[in-house]
């Protein structure tokens, strides 16, 4: 199957409005009035941000899902995106019927189509890249900047699973080895990461910044720390790790250090945001109303030098950590 | 250096207004009233699309100008773009400051910003992908579907010094080998193809359809014929040949050969467009006006089949090659 033959079959039943079909080289796109656009581009690695060789349906759609987390840290709603696929020499081209159907899946999860974009061959490992278009409505993006000091920390979710079935996924034992029902978590959590969308309205309404968790709390906590110019404290004993997650660390040898390593191992994929103090009440409505879990873990401070997160302890000690979070060099 | 610093140093300089001086996981657009977005994405792999090892400035603005090429045949001006690197971990990071002079050389030829993108590590080859933003004022994006029977087909400047370029650059012999200046000639057309973005404003007020020719004059045509639904005859005794490419040919065992794989090699980025035949005057005075040598090089006609593109001789006899151009699969 060459090169026109596989993106007509496969990818042009997955292109919107504007794509004209995936039969040009462009695709427009015309903006709504009153609405800024959101844009975003992330990449993934074959072997680096995914196990060699799974080439179907779960690669693709954490491609997107973990882009869309980029939007939703924005509090945009996806309107569409473009993908290029370096396919490998090596790998069969049956698989890109699975590819496909996971680029599917996620799209009508979230309502969203492909505008464009291009397949390669590489001799190389797998390499695929989305860019996403999002939109939000005039001058209301949440940015990473806007972090005030006396402001709220909070979370959304869990943290921790995603680690654990990372490890499951590209086949690390864990031990000691979960129950069903936790390994099925642990991978779901890993494969298919929830972009918080449904949550953008209320972020929009009550958060000053914001980041989505993709290289761990601290990390991500960090980078709001870094474009705010403050400092952020997090209290420890306040961190929701999901509950199977915590299990395991505990049954480690050094519990303390597991969980930390679960904070700071990255892909969960859940929202960390600030917002001032007297906004709790309203965030909680929102959060119950859609289902979903917010923990308060911390608060803004004024940084009088280079801003910098801590974290500390039940009894009010500064933890001190060997890493924040993943980095690529 | 860490991820981090690498971006900080290299590529925030390059972004502008909306990128956040990339300390940002998004960038924020605000599109202007009375106008649609254009938007592509493509993709080099080390040794597909550039020379192994030739990580430098050659490279990144080669990847810039060639996307900029799709926005052009779109009649559309260029406004920012997000760019994902795929940094080899063979390769020194003493080169990403090339890499970053030649994004920013292009930048400034043709007056766009970075918005932002990714830099992830590989232990493959090097893998990049830009996706841009065009502007063009509303219900004026030139496409590829609407070439109407008895337009003109015109080209834009030469062909086919961009394939003796490439082999240059990719070491293979040239024989005879080129003069000084031929050389020099052969070597800019692959490495620094000009996107013909000074003719969009020409390209809104006469072309029909368009293309960028990429994969070779006849595969470009031939994208024009399907999306139109038309027949293209190309009158191959028309088709301007850059002359030292021509005289390269001509020295050839078979200088048809030779000339047919000059127009079937691609990477030249001229436009393929078409046109009524009444436009003929006020298409070459635009030409005149920007520089640029425009051509006459056939005409549309009905399909009553599968769309095809032919070529004549001066005899007026369809010509039969065995390949139309180039595909990845």
């Amino acid at each position: 199957m060459d090169e026109f033959s596989l993106i007509q079959t496969y990818l042009a039943p997955l292109a919107g409005a504007g794509g004209f079909g995936l039969l040009d080289d462009a695709a427009i796109y015309k903006p709504r009035g009153g609405f800024d656009l959101v844009l975003t581009k992330d990449s993934f690695v074959e072997g680096v941000h995914f196990a060699k060789g799974r080439y179907g349906a779960d690669t693709a759609e954490r491609l997107l899902r973990t882009n869309l987390s980029d939007l939703a840290a924005k509090a945009a709603r996806p309107a569409g995106y473009l993908l290029s696929i370096a396919w490998p020499n090596r790998a069969d081209i049956k698989f890109f019927a699975g590819f496909a159907a996971g680029l599917r899946d996620a799209q009508q999860s979230y309502d969203f189509t492909l505008f464009g974009g291009d397949t390669v061959r590489t001799d190389g490992p797998m390499v695929i890249s989305a860019t996403f278009i999002g939109e939000v409505p005039s001058g209301q993006m949440v940015t990473r900047s806007a972090a005030q000091i006396g402001d709220d920390v909070w979370v959304t979710g869990t943290l921790g699973a995603a680690m654990l079935g990372c490890h499951y996924v590209t086949g690390k034992a864990i031990i000691p080895p979960p129950t069903g029902p936790a390994l099925w978590a642990f991978e779901n959590a890993y494969l298919r990461p929830e972009p918080r969308l449904l949550f953008r309205k209320a972020l929009r309404q009550y958060a000053s910044a914001c980041a989505d968790i993709s290289d761990g709390l601290l990390s991500d906590a960090r980078h709001i720390a870094k474009a705010s110019a403050v400092n952020i404290m997090l209290n420890f004993n306040r961190i929701p790790f999901a509950p199977d997650a915590k299990d395991w660390a505990l049954a480690q040898d050094d519990p303390l250090a597991a969980l930390i390593e679960l904070l700071t191992f990255g892909d969960d994929y859940e929202l960390i945001f600030t917002a001032p103090a007297n906004m709790s009440e309203g965030l909680l409505a929102a959060a119950s109303k859609t289902g979903l879990r917010l923990t308060k873990i911390g608060h803004v401070s004024e940084s009088s030098d280079a801003p910098k997160v801590t974290c500390q302890d039940a009894q009010g000690n500064v933890m001190i950590f060997p890493k924040t979070g993943y980095t690529h060099f």
